[in-house]
């Protein structure tokens, strides 16, 4: 048997839906018993699902290693960047988690774990693609915010500085109030304590929470469906190479043929 | 009569508008009514009432029979989902409610008594239909959303536990607050709490709100839409076949008959 | 100048976006500063505002009366909705408001008043149509809506009643707490004290959350794009036909003709 | 070198990723720091944001000059809204911000300083742009909300100003506290005060909500789905006939001109 059958052999297992809910199934459980260490579960349970644990970070390893010896091309594996966050979360995996000493690497390695879902389920991968397509755009959006908030956090400050030092006392805190404006969250007690002193304060929060609310829906909307239209129009252009649809070009091309054949006819 | 007959009929009066809120209002007016004992309800109606919700039961148990013995394959019944799920409820519904005892299975029969609801109107047995669709893909986003919740948990655990042990004593207290925060529900109360020793913790509220809030629309509205656009494409595609709508296909057809006809006439 | 004409210069000025402004203006002042009585604002002020105002509604009467007169088969007139509904604001705003007595009437009037503004705008009326088609299709997404509280309620109130009657007494209180968690008002306060007894009844809060959001967006945004697409083919079919758009129905009739014109030659 | 080599030169420094990055960065970062006047940064470190940040108005300050030198046609210059207002932040910006009086000045310079960033990143000028287009129809969805806000105000104020005069005490004061209530910002207890009186004004708080709730989504869907269609047709149409695509009416008058070419044959 050689490398390659091997390797064919790893992939169809780990795309087995059975193998792929058992070892999900797996990675939440062993992530929420660690964590959790008030439940009540037997001694040999825990044993268990450390020893599944172990072996599904072993699977892992031995994976990664025959997918990297099958590859011909060794700096090519490389260049995959799933095959770099795969053979990361391996080698973070194999340090043990010694919750004595250390608790910050343990709960770093802890974090690491959880990301080996990631390698099994393809759909997430999927997901997280698609996320960060949508980032860039993303960015310009934030950017745009920041601008927003700094207009009315400096207008907040300069005029509710002397009533409430803790939410308005420099731009900064007061960029956080707004975003908790934002958030509705006792946005209304912010409200009234500035009403007391300017009445028409109202005003500002409202035209606030108008624009940032619609500014962010609208962005976010027009991202999301932006993204997937490209993609629809992507797969289907594929589809129709791929069937053979006709397109207008290839009718072009029949009377073109036509006007060819009526051509030779008349000389 | 034969029993087909008795069942168009059925089916006929089954389908009729008013009959079908006439069904939906006594359910709903039967539903609220055993519900709540605080209501100031003449007896007699409770009576007229109580004695409509068994007719409209009757008459279900008569439709499925009816139902049931029209189909010559008494297989093919069973096999469709929406056969048993009427079936279902329609014994359960005959299970008489007695308040006195066994109080939880009384509040059972009462869920699937509302459940009729779905029998009678075809429109949300649409709706139901396109959410169970988008189910699977639903699935993965909550992975990914526990992914997001687990890693902010573990850096909340590790950081916050010795502030207040209540909100981040373990992985799983952090990821139920992390879902208060996410809801916006007092989320400045448990920032406030933290910016107190770190006062640079407003960057892991802000950053997990950004990203969950974005992650879950971003899905959400990819769902919707996917799922829609891939109907709407099924139902073109039917409309324009059902209707002879002309295609490109067709055109190429008619160009290659009049190439033939100037072959023939060469010839 | 005979009846038409009037009717013409009437609904020039009424589309006159300048005039529309101004009485949207002074409608919505003389709605704001009549409701409110705190504002210092000068008498002779209010004086011209309620003379703009009767003005107005002057405007609208001889209006809706010249349109009738020049409506050539009177029932046809009331056969249009909008018609009925500007007529209707006409006959309600003549009703002089008297805030001493009959305040209740007194408010009907003004409510009706505003409506006003749905007469001059022609942008508010297509807003109020697409609601208006949307609407039949959201009476189904609050019917199931109401099975999902009651199916929760039912849970709720059997086991939670003994924790705090106030909010889990009957199936009625039951379902008002599950709306006001459904918008996350202090719905951490209703779970820790349910949770203090049930430690597991966050899954019963959260799995809630998610179906009702999830559920509520999935319709919501499936009606709003499904309408709207409808809208837009709509539009573009219409455009087409304007705009005289060669189809493939037309190419298919341009090569029947080619086809006679060969077998008229071959003859 | 000639003037247009300079505006050329210019516009490739403007359009390079790095020196975006740089600027956008210094102006974030001196917007911040000189905002808030808590943090601990060192002298040198203050005075070194506050160099570059006249460095860059500096930059902005010769780079429009040579821009508007450049400009043949010195009307058509103003007549772009982007160079007016790229120009006035210029002016603005040079303005010495002296915080030790006419604080309010000072705060207006500041906001149009950190609007500069809007002048070097071309993806805000097409997202403010795109939200520009939006805003005449979101006019007309806040009339609409206004109208719906002015209706349960009218009521709310006639029923409920008895039982809390400071959250229903007249129509401008039940509009804000219907506004909080559709930010689901303590609305409960909102309710459960004027249900303690009238038990079934939940009736008016849910309707409200499931209106606004509805109606605004509804509407801000509407409003961005319709604005990006439009767009994506634009783009769609300048890309056909960019690159040449082949239409309907293109292959019309192939097989015109077979028409013509069998006509000719005949003769």
């Amino acid at each position: 048997m050689n490398i390659q059958q091997v390797q064919d052999s790893f992939f169809k297992l780990r795309s087995n839906r059975v193998f792929e809910f058992f070892v999900v199934g797996v990675i939440i459980f062993s992530a929420l018993v660690i964590g959790a260490k008030t439940y009540d579960i037997p001694d040999y349970m825990l044993t268990l699902i450390s020893w599944l644990d172990s072996g599904i970070t072993l699977f892992f390893l031995v994976e990664i290693t025959i997918r990297f010896i099958g590859e011909p091309n060794k700096k090519a594996f490389f260049k995959n960047p799933w095959n770099i966050f795969d053979t990361l979360i391996v080698v973070v995996s194999l340090i043990p988690i010694q919750d004595s000493e250390m608790a910050l690497i343990g709960r770093l390695i802890r974090i690491f774990r959880v990301l080996r879902m990631v390698s099994i389920v393809p759909e997430l991968r999927l997901l997280l693609n698609s996320l960060l397509k949508a980032l860039p755009q993303l960015g310009y959006v934030i950017l745009l915010m920041f601008i927003i908030f700094y207009i009315y956090a400096a207008i907040g400050a300069s005029f509710f500085a002397a009533i409430n030092e803790d939410l308005w006392g420099d731009i900064s805190i007061a960029m956080l109030t707004l975003f908790r404006v934002m958030t509705f969250e006792d946005w209304t007690d912010v409200m009234y304590e500035t009403m007391a002193v300017y009445p028409l304060s109202w005003m500002f929060y409202l035209t606030f929470i108008f624009l940032t609310t619609f500014a962010f829906l609208n962005m976010v909307i027009g991202i999301v469906v932006n993204v997937m239209e490209n993609e629809h129009a992507q797969e289907e252009k594929e589809r129709a190479i791929a069937e053979g649809d006709l397109t207008i070009e290839d009718l072009s091309k029949q009377i073109e043929e036509l006007k060819q054949m009526i051509k030779d006819q008349k000389s």
